[in-house]
């Protein structure tokens, strides 16, 4: 049986997110194993204890998850096994009784904070920000019955549930259709089949400079006629300027045109890692010109071959 | 008098910043105003409580600082009048008298964390990492005196003055070449003279995908030989996969080159946001070839204006 | 009153596109001077010989005509002020009362005769190819009387005409749809007014190889959405592989776009002559995208105005 | 044996190449068939009438070789097996004891007048020019003995020499280091093996139009780090505007960045015509950077097949 891991702790949307994963697999969801942070996680794919974990990768409000990117471009290379999209509700949690007007103090994830700026501003002027490791940390601090800074925690629902808190207020996000995405990730080597409507995630370091350097690697995949769906830049810790490129596109490793970009970009790029193939959570099949298609490229090749005779 | 401000508190690096770009004035930098959070700072000069304002804007470890980068890139538009790049010493500092053994908990900023992790696992591996607003308030924090679920703080040297804290270990960060650069912002449309070695700063929106949007728009760089410094994307908050690119580039407003590559990014482009022209502050000079040279464009204008009679 | 000439003698194709171009003006065509060569046409307007001449440029079978072409890329430059379309209609020419079975050669141009190679081969195979320094050559040296080593005359219909031959067949073409572009060219300075339907003529130089020297000027038309209606490339006499290009392209020099990609070429070319913009003969409206319309341009730069302060 | 054509009559340019060609093998020179015209000598391959045979090409005064070209890029396909250059050096040939007050006209073949307008317009102003179909059919003219509307020939040396003609005048061209390439030409499928120093020959159809139709071709190449050495566009005859391009580039069908560029040129083409990998006459190395060599070919498909397990 496969063994599941997640950032957590419990009560995370990234939890929220691997049930999603697991649909009715209720003994798989109740065994999955909680990690402190993502490097954790997918340390404990690395070492075996667990078979794939759920990480956050993008968020549609914040951006890409630095910690998750750059977990996953250092270290022995992993392969993301399949994508999940959570919409984003934040809910007002706080110990059973608490009143509106006994708030002086929010605890939430430094990430949280800024998606719920606008409600806060208006609806608890006078409330401070104080910092958690996590959305579910603050609520699991004020479930613990312990003293603490704050006397309400901006969360998931699914953290309110958990540790048994009450809601006072639900959907309190400023962007009503926030989305975060999360990716499976396992072991190296492990490749879904292709679906037809794929993804593929690299990480691309280029030569020198960012101006020729990002547009020879881009053109790599304009000229295969590939859509790009994510293109986030990471500073590789060299030095300042120096940067790589967490880019996720359109096809499957098996499809023609995806076998030949990563060709293109091997040759071109200073290093290429590839993150894995996997379906679309969105299950939209990727437009592919015909020039593009598996076919154009073999009726080329068996040409070729009869030019070499 | 300019009146300056700063992303505080006291003792932050930003301050360090602000400090060197002050040189030997004194005056300026004790009567310059923290401001608690980025955006704050940047209303700062918007409402015109201070002339301008020093933020962080990228670190070599961590990127693009996406507080920094949100808040430049929505509300009214500010120029960008200079940069500073700030060596980054962390330094652990604990009340007078505190002993390594009696460390249990470290309070610090979520991004500075990070950078010490390697440290910290070697040296203090039993601490708890406890996030706070800033590192200096971490700092600030301790020498309250109050209570505190932490013994020691990952700070500035500065805090660590400021603070009256003791220092138990110096340039604890796991990476000791790590910079991050600042920025002072002051009002639209005040943009200094050319000196030759400049950089400009923009936003730009793309109309569509990823793929031969974004390519579109390095061309207009690449087709007038202009060199990119950074390039990072941000979400747009508008859906999953909508990004923008806070781009900055070499040259200057005054520059032919870049002000051909400005007007046809505005052509192209879905919109572009126009952050400052400012010296570089390693004051390096734009490597131009002889036809992206001004001449070069004075001499082809001249000869357009002969054929049009 | 406009003095006109032309390459002849008369009875060519192109004593027919002057006929086209004067519509009903009689007196003028009746008093077009022709010249016997295409060098010796252009340097008649050089001269003040004549204001304008009508000279072929290209033919939808035979390609760029290389004499016109060679003899506007070198010398004094000039400007072209509109262009004709003469199907090309072959006919084979002979003295009154002379029999198929009397033909044992047939004079023409050398560019003639590759074009009704089908039909002699079928209709007359015996006949062998005797070549004239034209088309009017060859039927005007039948009407002279004089002995001859042909018996028929490859020409125009109006060659015929003009000799007073009589025509054995018509429409001998292997190609019925060929078509020959004329070009009227006059003293440099003199650009007709913008029509919207319109064509701009250079010749371009590259400084380097053909690889990437050529791309980057093509980029120029690229960046800008501007079509190419020609492309021939032709030596420069310089060295084996030293070509430049004879570019036609949608537009006119008063469109913005077209101005600016004629900066972009003169800045990036070894070297631009510039051959005039003028009405099409298909009187096609040029198809223009957005980001390419004077508009998106006026707007643009009035958008840099104002960052410029 | 070998059976070798060129296209004829003796005394020609071509025929000078193909001696080059032949070197000290005096039996396969004497027994070379010579062909009435460049479709002729190339049909004579198809037929099996001959193995090989020799044509012009490319001249570097004059440019590409049309009636070459054409017949190459229509007809069933074959493949060139090298190329040899050949200075062209023109004299002034007349019978015996002819002076040059008595010449009043002079025989040549159509594209040699033009490569000695100047030596004429100064040392025999007075002389008629008279179209002949080669240089050494007008040498062979005046051999004849019979009545002639010319008194000299301008030809090869050869020719000279062949038809017994006195050298009025030695080197006559206007420009001294005119070349002409010249190619010999096989059956389809005859591949000569790789020497490093090679160059390929293709014939290239686009789909629309020509402004991002070549561009999209050029790039395949400039993609893959090749040099284009000749780009010659021809009329397809179809319609006025419609060209194809005969394009030779270094490298040989065996070099792994030129099958991928002949791939790439396969599936974006509108069509494309493979004219044969062959060594050059100047035997210059190729010049290929590091990612377009073989090995780096190589190692990056052994990457992917790691990927895909």
């Amino acid at each position: 049986m496969t063994r599941h891991g997640y950032f957590g702790p419990r009560g995370t949307f990234t939890q929220m997110a691997l049930r999603d994963w697991l649909a009715d697999d209720d003994a798989a969801f109740a065994e999955a194993v909680p990690f402190a942070t993502v490097p954790a996680a997918l340390d404990g794919v690395r070492t075996g204890e667990v078979d794939v974990v759920m990480v956050p990768i993008e968020n549609s409000v914040e951006g890409g998850v630095s910690a998750t990117l750059d977990a996953l471009n250092s270290g022995d290379p992993l392969s993301i096994q399949g994508e999940v999209l959570v919409p984003i509700k934040f809910v007002l949690a706080a110990r059973a009784g608490t009143q509106r007007a006994d708030i002086n103090g929010v605890g939430s994830h430094s990430h949280a904070w800024p998606q719920v700026r606008a409600w806060m501003a208006k609806e608890l002027p006078r409330a401070a920000y104080v910092p958690a490791l996590s959305t579910a940390a603050a609520a699991e601090a004020l479930a613990s019955g312990e003293a603490q800074p704050f006397e309400a925690a901006v969360c998931a629902p699914l953290a309110a549930d958990v540790f048994d808190l009450e809601v006072l207020a639900h959907d309190i996000g400023d962007n009503a259709s926030a989305v975060t995405r999360f990716v499976l990730v396992g072991r190296r080597g492990l490749v879904p089949a292709r679906t037809g409507a794929d993804k593929t995630s690299v990480v691309l370091f280029q030569h020198d400079d960012h101006a020729g350097g990002l547009l020879q690697l881009l053109e790599q995949f304009a000229a295969r006629g590939i859509n790009l769906t994510l293109l986030e830049s990471r500073p590789t810790g060299a030095a300042m300027g120096s940067y790589c490129f967490s880019v996720d596109f359109e096809g499957h490793l098996d499809d023609e045109r995806v076998a030949e970009a990563l060709l293109g970009l091997r040759r071109v790029s200073a290093d290429i890692r590839f993150l894995g193939s996997y379906p679309r959570a969105d299950g939209q099949a990727s437009d592919v010109v015909r020039t593009a298609a598996d076919e154009s490229y073999a009726s080329a090749r068996e040409w070729l071959r009869g030019l070499r005779g």
